[in-house]
């Protein structure tokens, strides 16, 4: 069973150092007479690029510059030095905040200049400085205001939360409601697993289901709730999940773009948080469904597409994430019907037909079972 | 310590007969050729009324009936013995579905006439079954959509899962994501409780706040998850700490109107479930904050209110619920200064502000510590 502290990115101690040694930069920079600078990758579609080693979504090698040659540019790096030093203190106290706390606590610096004007100038900074120091949010201890979601099926794990350690048997030691995911999922460590693989579930009426119909028990599967897009805390546990455990995670979606997009950000990592794809994303996941070719062929109750679900399944054709004959093949099916449908449609042959019938044939011919 | 199994309505074999027994009635109208009908108060903002006795909003005296004199009346009818047909089943089966599933399911029904033609119709007839049969949704097995929140505090409980009962203590025996509140609630019984008060919070980030600062442990307190507008197994929870532990219920939410709406379904209920608010409200909440006059005397960081929060406000100085000169002078004040505050917000006077000093002021002042 591997380590709770896999250290992919610095903690504690390191993160702090790699933070001050940004700021010893800028003091450097000072004292060399230069203007002090960051470099940062630039941060859009055009500059994402496939890396081939690590199967994700990277930033491309187009660099921006923020230097203090402008009042602008000034204000920004001021900024960055009153933040790395509410992070070095905070992780001094080993205390943690949200992005929305840090966004009001700079009202309280006494330096005017340096207060954010909105908090999304300051969730922007501190993406800036992941990406800077190598160090990701969760090591500067920031907590995402999103919750995790929920976890259920045969794994046992330990949590270090800041009341001691807790050990968790995940259908055993926990309600109908599951493993509630912690906001850093790093401090949970594996201890026994029973499981065969994962299935991430987008709704909590079908989360609900599979729980009740047991099938986590059957199938020996660890249910994750995604709840929709899923927060940060459930994209990493599934890594981990994947590559520590070696457990293949399996998607389990509606079928409608927004859904392929969910297993997009489950798999490919997104856009905005590109430099943490090697961190969250999971390109060995696959889509169980409801795929088009479902749609089809189990007469499912639809809706008809709205203007902004086709306009959405196009882009996905031209998204280099979605350029595989599996979902070109699918996206068209879906545009040429017309049609969407939720995973509750398949309620409508039996609320029994997911777990006997459409799970285990699809997770067969998939050979996850 | 009280029994979880408070019998507020029927369960089980109960809720079954409770249903049939309103399928025989048809049968009977039937028998004695007259035409089946079925009748149900008016569930319309004019016929909600303060119940007295209850000191929650409940349904006045006007009725509407549903009769097979007409096509549409006879159509209702029909889908409300198929839907009376499912869950009898499901109760004999000890199985439980979602509102989702409900409609999908109708669709393998084998008269056509009977099935649903979108979600609204079929949660609105579980509503109306709800009304006439006295038993509530939960009884029937119906799972909420939504998952109910996350408890963290001094409380041990046992719920009563469909894979055997699990002991939890809500601090000890939970990571630092607290314990999941079941789709249902009632399914829970209170073991011990060290807990002098319950906490419901809005947002994640402040609940989050409140655990890392061990507030829970330093004030006793059940730390409760709103998460938004609250879902019903939430607010039954809430309501079942007060009733049979004796615990006062505080609220504790941005200072907003719509953050006023949260803390009104927590205490008054809702009109769209009248029906209910002696199984869901607590109308002896209190409210904490933030408070428009927090506003002025900690100077908060603010919005300025839009147009929708504007009228919104002027809709709660008309709302029965919230005539009392509190609400009437705080209302009134907001429209004034014409600014909103988040309750993370008093993070601009440091991080443990409010656990040092604006919640202990608070409640003492209300005397709830």
């Amino acid at each position: 069973m591997s380590d709770a502290n896999t250290p992919d990115t610095p903690k504690g101690d390191d993160a702090r150092d790699q933070l001050v040694e940004l700021a010893e930069q800028f003091y450097d920079q000072f004292a060399d007479g230069s203007v002090p600078k960051m470099t940062l990758p630039t941060r859009s579609k055009s500059n994402i690029e496939y890396d081939d080693d690590s199967d994700v979504w990277v930033y491309g090698d187009r660099t921006s510059t923020r230097s203090a040659n402008s009042v602008r540019g000034a204000r920004k790096l001021l900024k960055s030095i009153y933040t790395i030093d509410f992070l070095a203190q905070q992780l001094d106290e080993d205390r943690s905040s949200t992005l929305r706390e840090l966004y009001y606590l700079s009202e309280s610096w006494d330096e005017e200049e340096a207060q954010f004007n909105d908090q999304s100038e300051s969730d922007k900074l501190v993406e800036d400085l992941e990406i800077v120091s190598g160090v990701k949010r969760e090591d500067f201890h920031m907590r995402p205001e999103e919750s995790g979601a929920k976890v259920m099926g045969p794994l046992r794990i330990r949590e270090q939360t800041n009341r001691g350690d807790r050990e968790i048997h995940c259908q055993d030691d926990v309600g109908q409601g599951g493993y509630q995911i912690p906001n850093n999922p790093d401090t949970i460590e594996f201890l026994d697993c029973d499981a065969e693989f994962v299935m991430c579930v987008e709704t909590g009426g079908m989360r609900d289901r599979l729980v009740e119909n047991g099938f986590d028990d059957e199938y020996d599967c660890l249910v994750v709730h995604l709840g929709g897009q899923p927060a940060r805390a459930t994209r990493r546990l599934t890594k981990r999940l994947h590559d520590e455990l070696g457990l293949p995670i399996t998607v389990f979606t509606d079928g409608d773009p927004w859904s392929y997009r969910i297993f997009g950000s489950v798999s490919y990592g997104s856009i905005k948080s590109a430099h943490l794809s090697e961190y969250l994303a999971t390109p060995e996941a696959q889509f169980v469904g409801i795929r088009p070719q479902d749609i089809v062929d189990y007469d499912l109750p639809t809706d008809p597409l709205s203007d902004s679900d086709v306009n959405a399944l196009e882009s996905e054709l031209e998204d280099p994430r979605f350029q595989s004959d599996f979902w070109t093949e699918q996206i068209e099916l879906q545009l040429d019907i017309d049609k969407k449908a939720e995973q509750q449609a398949l309620a409508s042959r039996g609320l029994d037909f997911v777990t006997d019938t459409y799970l285990p044939e699809r997770l067969d011919e998939m050979n996850v079972i």
